[in-house]
C-alpha cells in the first residue's frame, strides 16, 4: 500500500524515533531527519533555481468524491480517496530531454524488495524507454544512507525475474553492480544530474 | 480560480445545456457532448496505445489535511483543499523530447482571455523553453469547436503586452496568425502530434 500525504512523513519518522531511541538510529537520521521524497523535492528546486533542469513530483493521484462549497471563495473536499498511481511521481526536461523517475527507499540492508513498484509502473518506464525517454529509479537504503540511480533497463531485468519465479527482491551487490552510487551532498541533497550526463553521452 | 474535480465536468454540461436550449448551442455540442480535458485524455490514450507517444495529465493538486483510516485497508480523506497547480496540466515523452503543454476553453468567440493562465504557469512555461523543452498551450473555442497549438513564445508576447498595460486577451485573429489549427477527428480527437513533427523538423 502506497498512502502518502503532504507533510505527513516528517511526524511519522519522529514518531518512530521516540519508538525506537537505538543509538545507531538516531544517529544515522540525526544529521538528515528527512526522507527520500523531501530531499528530492529539495533537489528539484535547487535544479530548478539554478536553471540545471526542471523536474518535478507529481501531485498525489485523489478520487474527489464529495466537496462542499461552503462560501463563494472556499471548496473544502470532505470525501476522498487515494489512488494508485498509474505513472511514476517525478518527470520533467533536462537540456530538451524527458527524465522520468520514481524513488524508493528501504530499511533493509542487504537487498531491495521489488515489491515497492507496482505492475503499472514497470509499464509506464516502458513505455518511456520505448519513446527514448530517460527513464530510471533512485533507491535509498535508509540505514547507511546509501543511495543509488538505476537505470530503468536493469529493473525490468529483476521484475522478469522475480515473474519467472526468482527472487522478489534486488540482491544490493547487484545493485552495485549496475547502477550508479549518488554521493550524498548539501546543495544539492542528491545530485543525480551529473549521472544523467553519463547516461546521455553514452548514448550519443 | 480553477476548481476541478474528477468526472465532474460532464455534469455541469449536462446542467448547461437544460438551462440554455438555445438551438445553436445544442447543434454545437451534439456530436460532441466532450469537454477539452475528456478529448485530450482520449487523444493522449491513443497516442500511448498506439506507442506515438507517453503523455498523461497531471493529477489535481489537493492538500490533504484529515485522513480518516476507518478500518486496516480504506482510508478516507475527510478534508482537503484544492491548491494553485504550479505547474502546467499535461507532460511526457515523444521520441526522447519532453512535452509540456496547458490546455483551456473558451465560450467567447472573438477573442480569448488571458486570465485563463496564471503567473507560475507562465514562469513555468519559460523555465521548460529555457530548458529546450516543446511547451506550448491548446486553446479551444467552445463555440465553433476550434482548437488551435499555440507555442508558449508566443503566448509570453501577449503576456507581456498585457502587463505592460494592453489587451487582457489575445484576439482570435492573432491567435490565426502565429498558432497551429488541429482539425478535430474521431481517433485520435485531437491530434496534435503531426505539428510536433512540424515544430521538431523546423528547429532542426
Amino acid at each position: 500500500m502506497e498512502l502518502r500525504y503532504p507533510n505527513g512523513k516528517k511526524y511519522i519518522l519522529d514518531k518512530t524515533a521516540k519508538k525506537q531511541p537505538k543509538p545507531s538510529k538516531s544517529i544515522s537520521y540525526s544529521n538528515r531527519g528527512m526522507t527520500l521524497e523531501e530531499d528530492l523535492n529539495i533537489t528539484n528546486l535547487f535544479y530548478l533555481q539554478k536553471g540545471t533542469a526542471v523536474i518535478h513530483k507529481k501531485p498525489t493521484p485523489v478520487q474527489i468524491v464529495h466537496v462542499d462549497y461552503q462560501s463563494r471563495s472556499t471548496a473544502v473536499i470532505k470525501e476522498a480517496y487515494f489512488k494508485q498511481p498509474s505513472t511514476t511521481d517525478y518527470n520533467g526536461v533536462y537540456q530538451g530531454r524527458y527524465i522520468d523517475f520514481e524513488a524508493k527507499e528501504t530499511n533493509n540492508t542487504t537487498s531491495f524488495p521489488l515489491q515497492n513498484f507496482h505492475d503499472h509502473q514497470i509499464d509506464h518506464m516502458k513505455k518511456v524507454v520505448d519513446q527514448n525517454g530517460i527513464s530510471f529509479v533512485i533507491l535509498r537504503f535508509a540505514k547507511t544512507e546509501e543511495v543509488f540511480l538505476m537505470e530503468s533497463v536493469y529493473l525490468f531485468r529483476f521484475w522478469d525475474r522475480m515473474l519467472a519465479g526468482g527472487r522478489k527482491s534486488i540482491k544490493k551487490d547487484e545493485i552495485e553492480t549496475v547502477a550508479h552510487p549518488i554521493s550524498i551532498g548539501l546543495h544539492p541533497r542528491i545530485d543525480y544530474i551529473p549521472i544523467i550526463n553519463k547516461i546521455l553521452n553514452r548514448k550519443i
